[in-house]
């Protein structure tokens, strides 16, 4: 009876795993039972701790009901290979007991025969319901929302329209109900009103005198960074979702609307840092589908570096010349890949927050050029002391450094900062704009500024 | 009566100053009724493009509790502006109508003498649950919560709790009542249930029937990254808060979740370009302020990089050998930076959302290894090839490129994940371990690793 404290579950999930086991082996009529005050997602991580061969004998020994919670919270690939290998019948019947929106989730990760086959086992309502979901892509606000939601006619009275809900309630279909929606004759959504609201109306009252017209709502097919961006904007727990009528087609809750903001930004993290997007967790990923998707980067990366060994081939003669040129170049040059990334970070989550847009193009570049000189001058005054301190190449090369570590710091912060909006402009995610594809462009206008500005003041040819 | 169809709001909001304006000069009366149709955060965004000097006029043409919700959704700096501005009881008449935890928030953005003049103008009850609020780092879960919440003995009828929450949600005050909680006679949580649960319920059921015990609740002093990851990993729409007997002295509802994980999030991503977390919006942060929070990283990197120069110092013998050796060296060393940069981002997105754990630390190390061989294996190959074919310096330098690639790449795919979860064991945040971080270490020794093996293969001194 005591709440769950909530830290870390899967150790505590390991230690279950023994208790569950015997169980199953002693008197599997009891695990419904025993396991009811659990939450759903923390049976999940007891499934995900068990060996494999006994998944399947655990959820089936659960109700088909409590089986779908338990699934909805698992690891896809396990629910995969649980749902391939039960009869079609056995999972038509957990998965009709799922909310539209994760079973058309379910579906979708499942080889297309067996989903397929699952659909056609399924009640014909729910197919449908289920049909009509899948058609939309998963990055979008259709692929993201629920057809389970209850909405009233905009003529109705309080008293119907609460008798409607607490039949809808009492239904057992798990429907959302954080929002109540109100639609004209034609299914167009014309009001929104919280459960709360038309609890607390005096009777006598309408629908329409308790609705809310000031809705906001998204169309089916925008992409759930921008779903995310509303919900978050106008801290809604349900946004509807229309289709190019007007008319009421889903609604998103907000649980889907975290999980869709997780993915994303795991997905803008990765590009960050030059790995395409996994679809997978890290340790799920294959070995060689991560090495896949890092050796894109570092291949593309790698190309475009040998730009520098031309850049640096060019200049062999001038470090012939003084030897010691070449000890500070690779100091020199990641100060402006240092600053770059800084520029790239703080523009590419500017764009995604909504704090920075296309058209701020001239402010950015204006500010950015003022940070990479007071930047610039700052290492270039450190590097200057260095040189002159601890070192016997004199003053004029520590200007040739000061110089230097000001134009390659300004180059950062300009190339750094105009790239994601350039991307953006141009379609592309800007976390494309990743800190080493920065610092692999700066580094090769670096070489050519540091070798030029110090042949110039130190007279080499 | 249509549905507002969400896009970018700043500039319809923009297109309305000017009505607004004359509406304000005009007839200052109309404006309540004017606008009574719009999102109280479609609102803020009209008052946000307003000259500074109308804003006041504006927010003060609104009733207070209008103007309380349009204040919630408000910039920060506009707000404590205007709240600064109006005198004492005006701020005080506003902020009562605002949740208690909406209403701690603002307080803590004013100046502490306008906050606490504004606090001892509050309603007893409300300045009380504001200064319980406050107590608490922003940064935790009781940081976050609200006191807004309806809680029911357990011993209660069904009709009784019902009534209840019909009081309470009549009596206007702004409460959360997503969930509802259930408390035994010494204020400790032992249910939950929602108002579809409780209005679904049959007739004479007692509330210890319908509310379930599996609770998720967390701790007043959970960190708010905590109560994202429960909230996200267990669908919560509303997280119940306890104290460290187990009371319930809070509720953290989802909106105010997403705000927490969009603001972590952007902490994460700029420590991950090496910039230090900054408090505003990139155009709202002052020139200074954002220089400041560069500068820091920019230096301790530039710092750090001067051992690429003494690195570098220790070969000059060998540069002066063979001056086509620097050559390379640029696109050697930043393929390990690259892969450090991948494999940080990898493990540090992985400890963010509970994929990696720090006792996971030998199956990351030795995949990484893998991944280190195999990445270097593929670069170190193009690396051979080129030496070979579009160079004069043949196939031992080209060995010797890809033997120097294969190590550095190596290195950094160690050096970058195990770095961040060194970091995580020793209680700092792993972001910290950003591209720039981890590149400055690998260059290092990228430099050593390369010189060392083209001395030996090519046999210079």
């Amino acid at each position: 009876m005591t709440p769950a404290q909530h830290k870390s579950d899967r150790p505590i999930a390991a230690l279950l795993v023994p208790d569950i086991l015997a169980l199953l082996d002693e008197a599997p009529g009891d695990l419904a039972a025993e396991t009811e005050e659990m939450h759903a997602a923390d049976l999940a991580n007891v499934v995900e701790a068990l060996p494999p061969a006994r998944v399947g004998d655990f959820l089936r020994a659960l109700p088909a009901s409590r089986a779908a919670q338990v699934i909805e919270y698992l690891d896809e690939e396990l629910r995969a290979e649980f749902l391939e290998h039960v009869s079609t019948e056995q999972a038509a019947e957990i998965i009709s007991e799922m909310t539209p929106d994760d079973r058309a989730d379910v579906l979708e990760t499942l080889e297309e025969k067996t989903a397929d086959e699952i659909l056609s086992d399924l009640p014909d309502e729910a197919r449908e319901e289920t049909q009509k979901l899948m058609q939309y892509e998963p990055d979008t606000a259709g692929g993201i929302m629920t057809t389970g939601f209850v909405a009233v006619k905009q003529v109705e009275s309080v008293e119907q329209a609460l008798m409607e809900v607490r039949l809808a309630a009492r239904s057992g279909r798990r429907e959302s109900m954080h929002a109540l929606y109100v639609i004209d004759d034609d299914d167009r959504l014309v009001g929104v009103m919280s459960l709360r609201e038309l609890v607390a109306a005096p009777d006598g009252a309408s629908v329409a005198d308790v609705m809310h017209t000031e809705i906001v709502s998204v169309q089916a097919s925008a992409d759930r960074e921008e779903v995310a961006r509303v919900t978050s904007e106008y801290d809604l727990v349900a946004i509807p979702v229309l289709d190019g009528f007007g008319r009421l087609v889903g609604v998103i809750t907000v649980d889907d609307v975290i999980d869709a903001m997780v993915e994303e930004q795991t997905e803008d993290v990765q590009r960050l840092g030059a790995v395409q997007p996994l679809e997978d967790p890290y340790f799920v990923a294959s070995f060689w589908d991560l090495v896949r998707r890092r050796v894109v980067w570092l291949v593309v990366l790698f190309i475009g570096g040998i730009f520098t060994s031309t850049a640096m081939t060019s200049y062999q003669s001038t470090i012939a010349a003084a030897t010691f040129l070449a000890a500070f170049l690779p100091l020199i040059i990641s100060s402006g890949g240092n600053s770059g990334s800084q520029s790239a970070t703080l523009i590419i989550r500017g764009l995604a927050v909504g704090d920075v847009e296309i058209s701020d193009v001239l402010r950015v570049l204006l500010r950015e050029i003022g940070q990479g000189v007071a930047l610039g001058a700052c290492l270039g005054g450190i590097g200057f002391l260095l040189i002159v301190v601890a070192t016997d190449h004199g003053a004029l090369f520590g200007a040739a450094v000061a110089l230097s570590l000001v134009l390659v710091v300004l180059m950062g912060t300009v190339v750094g900062s105009m790239l994601p909006l350039l991307l953006r402009r141009l379609g592309f995610d800007p976390a494309v704009a990743s800190s080493p594809f920065v610092a692999s462009i700066v580094d090769v206008t670096g070489i050519v500024v540091y070798f030029t500005v110090a042949r110039r003041l130190l007279g080499i040819a």
